[in-house]
């Protein structure tokens, strides 16, 4: 699943320094042929797709799309209805099923339907959103940097980018500003949302059909999964209207149609130099996959110990899986001899060129170089910084909102405020699962950065992981909705002394920020000096005709409906329903799902199921309209093939593919397995 | 610890085959400075030693030392006393220790001591070899592979090594005859082993004292384990005369003493080429970390599920997290970019002398290049060779049987009958982790030969791999010794007809020996073939004063006690009993083991406890004896620090250090923590 994760998607959003921290850059020109690109709205390459596709794309057409365009928490969207209605996928949607199920009624086994919209229930946390308007704002972001370096250069372009946002948004509760890194510091965009933070469940399949296949499956085609969810954003307790939706087109599209997917990709690095390629490679991406690896086998083997374990593990087993796939296909690109040598030519060919240009060289410097020296740093740092601060607590729900509470502590009341409302919601918390992640977390810790770390031994005292996790999770009243409302209100003083959690975090906090600190100075702050150069290199002698890495921003990809031949072994753009049947073999996760079984008499097998086009996507694209040239919505993206895990660091348009769930399997569905008139209606299907 | 794996510890003296895969190259002369050099007794530099060291080594010496060094499983030893005692580590002996163990006994727990000889108790399987004769038999090993290829040289080599063990052991089984390959196939030495098949557990401390500090602790010095046991050789039912003991001195070494050490180095690659170590950093100790990351942490859940689940995966928990930190560490060699240059340089280096002289060049040919080649094989070759056969069954020990039976079903009946013999054996078997490997491994192999592979197919058949995993383990009856001995007697139908394991082994190995055909013949045979060529042009270039990597053969390495340096922090050679009760938090693995608590105020915490020194040494030589210039046991040698990770790659005297626990150590705990009045009298200790 392309699925970019809450976690890193909040990241992007939350502050320039994790941004530059993200090391993207644009794209080479050589490479940006075949349907290769992520575009900006403001830059997309209308001309070059209307020659090819014969399509008529015009800014009008463009517009339409973008405002029917909604991000949502990690994935994508689009309005399908005047009435609020949205489409996304059933995986950008079971975190919220997930969280308003319980032993009793467990909706994402069994599916979710509102038959009236009295029965649409609220995601807790959700917000929904469109972009309204993009303002070039480079000059001033470049400016407020000017002259500093690491820490000073951080904080006063921080300091710049907080300003413009506010000034912005204006106080309007109903945007949000929010200023985006394009071409890795070449450009600088203010995004203006429209926000609606009321965003409420109307329908999921069961699980077992939107993720039939299961891992095994993932980011493999031929593919057989409805994986289809629908939201409706209200606004003073009445759905929004939304005039500027996609039209629903409930008939799959031919082999070599056109297709457009508009979302936001949510991290590429397709031009990382050489150095960051290595270090990423030998350093980081090893430790990810380990790392995910064992608690992967943690998580697995727990939830075969019970039915709740199982029910309460689905999501989380789910998204780390998933994870893991992405990084290990990340890796394969960075292993694979070939790419690195095209990377490595690149990059020579790059170097040679603004070393021939006496002006050019003046004005660029050596950044690459520069580059390499910080991977110096970053190899020393990465190990304290990931264990103590960027993947502190092992995704320990109950440890992120305490660390979140004790670093309100000296924050202004409004900031507080909105954490209390933030922490305040009720969310279903298992306790087994937290004290697993804690005990996983602080045993890698104490592994990585060894038991005579000056940190660790702070941490541990002279507890094991194991028993500091189970005292931590049996002591702490965080799992109360209640006492956290009250405990981010608390001062440093009456944390520590109403939780044990909250003054474990506090007590060992001043050494996660030391390292967070060093890591951005140290690390991000040259990184964006450099790679900024070597963005205005590739301006430079490539031109401006390029899309950017990926931002979780807003873009727009073009493409046609095709399958792929690799190794011989040629594989058709589309699947039916009916093959769904043969692929079932009753076993987890290949088994049907209840409701395909009970209704399999009066399916048509011979509608599409899900297809692959050539579209140019990646995690955070989940859930974006598949389009067709009259601008309807023709499917939904919800993965790549096996091929595009390496799109993190290149596109090759005779392998890479985006997989996506059709409208008229949708509609399908809608109509003979989980049959719902009210929303095909509200579609405008007979 | 630096235990070699019994898997890996079998395969290596099972074929020639299994040892041409490993690809291990004589090391290059410019690094054999220092103290490098796991040296042959037949080859070993007296001369430099003794300059250098001022000893007075000679072949005497040399003899008496080969004598009393004992071979066991995995492991290394050494004979201690004239009536059979040896000596080597708690960590070799805890498989015994373990099998005798049940839920009422742990002796793994509480440690073992027989207070008579009529107590002490056999360990199933165990043996002990001493290394008597050497012979070259070089060239006639070369001349029955010449002018063959793939399968048909593997065939041809293995015939001439099978004809030549069986002449020179004629038939008595007293003895053991091994081809043992050497320089990477520039040399094959005939190993002739005076072999005693009745090995009986004298004494092991209780694992919090020999294992103190646990995985955290391991590898890692200052360090504070008793990781010593005692072992009894018998044979017809008496002890073993072993008049070539070593004499026990209870005293500890002097900083800068000399220090001698003799034993079974497992494997070392110290000059692979260049593609070759590319394809083991890029793939294969990828999986290798990750596979083993994920079955940790079924492993370590699963351990936290009662008191007998943590009784019984003690030791395999042990074993894989030992493994994991020996792959951690070698990926740290093969991802650290200024060793990668100093491998690169060499290379370039012994090829451009190779290609200076034409007469050479005729001779030797591009062995490089065509490696290169075979990594291209091995890449594609790699997943599927490990998931059907190498890593097949995921450690299960029921499934490791199931196969030996199945591939027996066609030979002779003496194989057949020495098999029974084998798996005849009891052995306490937990059903619970038998499962959760296997269900491991199914849904690895799932995972990475993906869902539609013909032979992943073939093995699911319509179950998911959790429930096949079931099925098998509750069906089969290879937990009861009877069965599997009559099993190895039945026909390839009977088997399929009595036990679900047997039945599906049966029914996949054929697919499985397939690939393991074609590893040997496409991977092994010319990597063997080009690997000698690199070994040749070595020889020639750089002459025959080296040592050859470890294949689990007899080795001595020279060194003295020394501490070590690394970025400013100075590690001083020794620990001392008192410093246990320091480092002791009542928190496991950091707890006391119960008697060293106990007996507190009788211990003499000024007594040296371990010790580290400059040998080089690897896996499969835990156990080994520390020798001073007088041919006296001062300590064994049970680990090494982890700068010695890398050691698989290139030793690094500035770093590398060998970890011992000092006879002083032991002779202290003989006397006032495990009080063996009558072990201490046969080490001839007051």
């Amino acid at each position: 699943m392309i699925l970019r994760s809450l976690r890193a998607a909040m990241a992007a959003t939350a502050s320039i320094a994790a941004v530059g921290g993200a090391v993207a850059i644009m794209a080479a020109p050589s490479a940006a042929q075949a349907d290769e690109g992520m575009w900006t709205f403001d830059n997309f390459p209308i001309q070059t797709v209307n020659q090819k596709y014969g399509t008529r794309i015009d800014q009008a057409w463009l517009d339409r799309v973008r405002n029917a365009s909604v991000r949502i928490q990690g994935c994508s969207a689009s309005f399908v209805s005047d009435e609020g209605l949205i489409l996304t996928n059933w995986h950008c949607v079971v975190g919220c099923v997930q969280e308003l199920s319980d032993a009793q009624r467990d909706y994402v086994k069994n599916g979710f339907t509102a038959g009236t919209r009295e029965e649409e229930v609220q995601c807790p946390g959700q917000t929904a959103e469109v972009l309204t308007e993009i303002t070039d704002v480079t000059d001033r972001v470049i400016a407020a940097g000017e002259g500093l370096e690491g820490a000073a250069f951080n904080t006063a372009r921080q300091a710049a980018v907080n300003q413009i946002q506010t000034e912005a948004c204006a106080g309007d509760a109903k945007f949000n500003c929010q200023v985006i890194s394009l071409y890795r510091g070449g450009q600088y965009s203010l995004h203006k949302f429209r926000k609606y933070d009321d965003v409420r469940l109307v329908f999921a399949p069961e699980n077992q059909a939107a993720f039939f296949g299961g891992d095994p499956d993932n980011f493999n085609f031929p593919r057989y999964a409805l994986d289809a969810g629908f939201l409706r954003a209200y606004e003073d307790g009445k759905p929004v209207e939304s005039p500027n939706f996609l039209k629903w087109n409930p008939e799959a599209p031919s082999e070599g149609d056109v297709t457009f997917v508009s979302g936001n990709p949510g991290s590429t690095s397709r031009l990382l130099t050489m150095s960051q390629l290595e270090r990423l490679r030998d350093q980081q991406l090893p430790i990810m996959l380990i790392q995910t690896s064992e608690l992967r086998g943690r998580l697995l083997e727990y939830s075969l110990t019970g039915d709740e374990a199982k029910r309460t593990s689905f999501d989380p087993i789910f998204g780390l899986e998933n994870s893991f796939k992405v990084y290990y296909g990340q890796q394969g690109a960075l292993t694979d001899p070939a790419f690195m040598q095209a990377k490595r030519e690149a990059e020579a060919e790059l170097r040679t060129r603004v070393a021939a240009d006496p002006n050019l060289k003046q004005q660029i410097g050596d950044p690459w170089t520069e580059l390499e020296a910080v991977q110096g740093v970053a190899r020393d740092l990465y190990l304290p910084y990931r264990q103590l601060e960027q993947a502190a607590g092992g995704g320990s729900q109950l440890y992120a909102m305490a660390r979140a509470i004790v670093r309100s502590a000296g924050a202004d009341e409004a900031r507080r405020a909105r954490l209390a409302a933030t922490v305040g919601e009720e969310t279903p918390i298992s306790t087994d699962m937290e004290e697993l992640r804690l005990r996983y977390w602080l045993s890698k810790t104490r592994e990585y950065l060894t038991v005579d770390n000056p940190q660790v031994k702070a941490m541990l005292g002279r507890e094991s992981p194991e028993a500091l996790a189970g005292r931590l999770i049996d002591g702490t009243r965080m799992a109360d909705a209640d006492f956290r409302r009250q405990a981010a209100g608390m001062t440093l003083e009456q944390m520590k002394a109403a939780d044990p959690l909250l003054a474990f975090v506090a007590a060992n906090d001043e050494a996660a920020q030391a390292i967070a600190g060093r890591w951005a100075a140290e690390v991000n702050a040259p990184t964006a000096r450099a790679a900024e150069k070597v963005a205005q290199a590739r301006f430079a002698v490539y031109g401006t005709n390029q899309y950017p890495d990926a931002t979780f921003s807003l873009r727009l990809s073009y493409g046609e409906v095709k399958g792929w031949t690799y190794r011989g072994v040629t594989v058709p753009p589309f699947t039916y329903i009916g093959g769904l049947y043969e692929r079932a073999t009753g076993s987890e996760p290949f088994n049907l799902a209840q409701a395909f079984a009970d209704n399999e008499a009066r399916v048509n097998k011979a509608v599409v199921y899900d297809f692959v086009s050539t579209n140019d996507i990646i995690g955070g694209n989940s859930g974006s309209p598949v389009i067709n040239a009259d601008g309807e919505v023709i499917g939904a993206a919800f993965d790549g093939n096996i091929h595009s895990l390496g799109g993190s660091f290149g596109y090759d348009g005779d392998l890479n593919r985006t997989v996506s769930v059709s409208t008229a399997a949708i509609t399908e569905a809608l109509r003979n397995v989980y049959p719902n008139p009210r929303i095909l209606a509200e579609l405008g299907v007979r």
